[in-house]
């Protein structure tokens, strides 16, 4: 368990935030310049996502140009996208020389086609190469999460002679705690840890302490799966192929923790129907339009409600009492529904839930609904039935609560199983399609019990 | 943006939990056995979890007893417990050998005290002490995540007689990136990463290379910090050191991965009020107690609600259309009140938003409301004036729906934080005081507009 999002975990950056609007308001961009110039590129990115879109602008026209291109591959997509319609091709350029070929590729996919062929066509030749062999893989798969500059080294080659080929280098890539091994087509066929290369004799060749135990990523393997692996297995660094089996990348524990990031926030924000990539400070003219949408379709499920009440008009018209009621059948209903379809949800997001266990699933779940149904039925009938000193009402209300209690788990649990098998995003139409059936059993149930009692 | 978890992801996981399920029908326990020979303890631990509890305890005993431990620290809480709850003292010691400090520490603290005590003074006396240095941080700061089997250097060596050392080692702590530079009081001064030392001149001493940019981590920082240090610094490893600036143990990202799904889960499942830890398949003894105290506490809300309609009884006698419309006008507004939530709880969970920014969200939030609730109050105004043929109750519908949606938008933004500022998790609680709000302001608004019109 972990704690909840804490005032004091804020307290750093919030402070950063405070001083810099005060400077900012001061009038002079010295002070926010000198300040900014304290600060790394992830600490400014920061900063930019906590700002209002003016500020924004301002901010990111202080901030020295040498560190631009690294604060701006620290941005999420949407503020990334705000900041590159300033920019005119040249600076694009500039802006992202001296970057990974993975975070150029991530950053000129967010610009129009023709002004991606023109960035890259401004590019050195050897950048444009490394930039194009990751943008030739979809953005969501290994390939497009991968970086090209690896090290690789022959299997018949000594340490000896591998160390004194590293000690060559100026410096290493990033992250770098394996060298690949490649045959002479150029195929992986191993891993050598830097650890285990500090730790052998010298003579010993390559092929003898190398590890083979890890799969190499297919290019080709969606990216959520990549990070499945990682966490699964506690990699650093893994190794890319193409179909041939050749080595054409790495990925790296960074850009996976990304992925990991937008996975999880997936599902809490597609079931308020937001985008996992959504700018906390988009201005109103990009968030009313996307809200817009999300609640036109909820009031057409409102609509469907209305229409089933609308049904009992008469029954109604005679014990108001109903009236006051039903919401209280449908809202349990809602809640109820909404426990079991997070967790089924979260469960096929972590690759838990399949066909072999899905009954056990639906047999608990409809244990646990029929137990809490019948103390929750109960409870709400007694009280309805003392508030308006009528036992019929009170049976009315219990029965209804225990046919929507049980109907809600067994929607919670096969809704997203069913629209998976659709190919629809269950954590998107999830909830929405669970209300619907809530709100229209709960209603149903309630007034067409009364309907047959009081009609 | 990132793909829904989408069916092949989880093929071949599904498809092992099916052909064992298979097995574990067809009686004999060798085949299953077999299967689970075959098989990375990671995968294992993602087959139990992926399991119903009896399925779970059967799978359990044919595993390998030697990669038991591995498999055990792979485990989520919930379902460690459950698993350690079928074993003695004795069982307990032999399945925790060989694994990290860390991991140890987080397993024995599933346990009752007393327990916890008799299991480590079972250990040997080398294992007792790393544990208990563990043990001595709470389980949620950098202290209780962090591992203590740190490789130290002084700053005064060469790299040669580094590389010496080193090779004086079997291997490496997993995960070693970096060496740890300590001086003579074995406080922490500076960070020396591998791939540095394999390309420098062995000649050069540690001081010289070494790297001080990295501020090493208290040992009493919450471990949702740590986490988004890690995130975004990019790193692999990182120092512990506790108040007196000495090196205590090391943090790997493997560990931080953990935390940072847990966190991001949070959100999610507590909206839902459900904990983070819930495992998918929990028996329904566990789970429905669980469910039921949120239903409850939903219970109180929908009969408030109820309260505030049968305020208006009289006016729903008069005009029983008002019945069939008023669930919209609640609904819309918990609809648009719970994307506002979602954004502002992610923003804080993010360290997004405080003091300074928070008057900008709040215009943002308003003015995206009063377009939205224009467009959509309008429009339900115009389908229920021509549903009842009354204008009246078209102009009703509509300026309820504009209070309830800019309501809704205000209770969104604030209420997080307020709860924050009273030290509530806003994302437990924050839920249902929204739709405590947007239910009561909702009825409260069109029914007491439609009193005033008909009454």
């Amino acid at each position: 368990m972990s704690n909840p999002p804490s005032a004091e975990i804020n307290f750093r950056a919030q402070n950063q935030l405070s001083e810099l609007f005060t400077a900012l308001d001061s009038g002079t961009g010295r002070e926010v310049r000198r300040m900014l110039s304290t600060l790394s590129p992830q600490s400014i990115a920061q900063l930019l996502e906590s700002s209002p879109p003016r500020i924004r602008h301002v901010l990111w026209n202080l901030i020295d140009k040498e560190i631009e291109g690294e604060v701006l591959q620290e941005l999420s997509y949407d503020v990334q996208s705000q900041i590159l319609a300033t920019m005119d091709t040249e600076e694009m350029v500039a802006v992202m020389e001296g970057l990974d070929a993975d975070d150029v590729a991530d950053i000129l996919q967010q610009l129009p086609e023709r002004l991606m062929a023109e960035v890259l066509s401004s590019m050195s030749e050897t950048d444009r190469e490394r930039v194009e062999s990751v943008l030739a893989y979809d953005e969501e798969t290994a390939g497009g999460l991968m970086d090209t500059d690896t090290i690789s080294v022959r299997p018949n080659l000594t340490l000896d002679v591998v160390l004194r080929y590293l000690r060559r280098h100026e410096q290493l890539p990033e992250s770098t705690d394996s060298l690949f091994v490649v045959n002479r087509q150029g195929q992986y066929i191993g891993l050598l840890p830097l650890s285990r290369l500090l730790t052998t004799d010298p003579s010993v060749t390559v092929r003898e302490i190398m590890s083979t135990d890890l799969e190499p990523i297919p290019a080709d393997m969606p990216d959520t799966e990549v990070a499945r692996l990682f966490a699964k297995y506690d990699w650093i660094t893994a190794p890319v192929i193409d179909e041939q089996n050749r080595l054409v990348g790495r990925i790296t524990i960074d850009d996976v923790v990304d992925v990991i990031r937008e996975d999880a926030d997936h599902s809490l924000m597609s079931l308020a129907g937001l985008d996992e990539e959504e700018d906390t400070f988009a201005t109103v003219r990009r968030t009313a339009p996307r809200r817009a949408v999300w609640l036109g379709i909820n009031l057409l499920t409102a609509l469907l409600a209305s229409w089933v009440i609308n049904l009992f008009q008469d029954t109604i018209d005679k014990v108001v009492a109903l009236a006051v009621l039903m919401p209280i059948v449908a809202s349990m209903g809602g809640v109820a529904g909404s426990q079991t379809l997070t967790v089924v949800i979260r469960g096929m997001a972590l690759g838990q839930i399949g066909r072999s266990n899905l009954n056990w699933l639906l047999s608990r779940e409809l244990g646990s609904a029929v137990l809490n149904a019948m103390l929750w039925a109960v409870v709400i009938g007694v009280i309805a039935g003392l508030w308006f000193d009528d036992t019929r009402i009170a049976v009315i209300i219990l029965v209804a609560m225990v046919i929507n209690l049980i109907t809600a788990a067994l929607a919670g649990a096969i809704l997203p199983v069913a629209l998976r098998a659709m190919r629809i995003d269950p954590a998107l139409a999830g909830g929405v399609a669970l209300t619907t059936v809530t709100d229209v059993v709960g209603f149903m149930s309630f007034l067409g019990l009364a309907t047959l009692y009081y009609g």
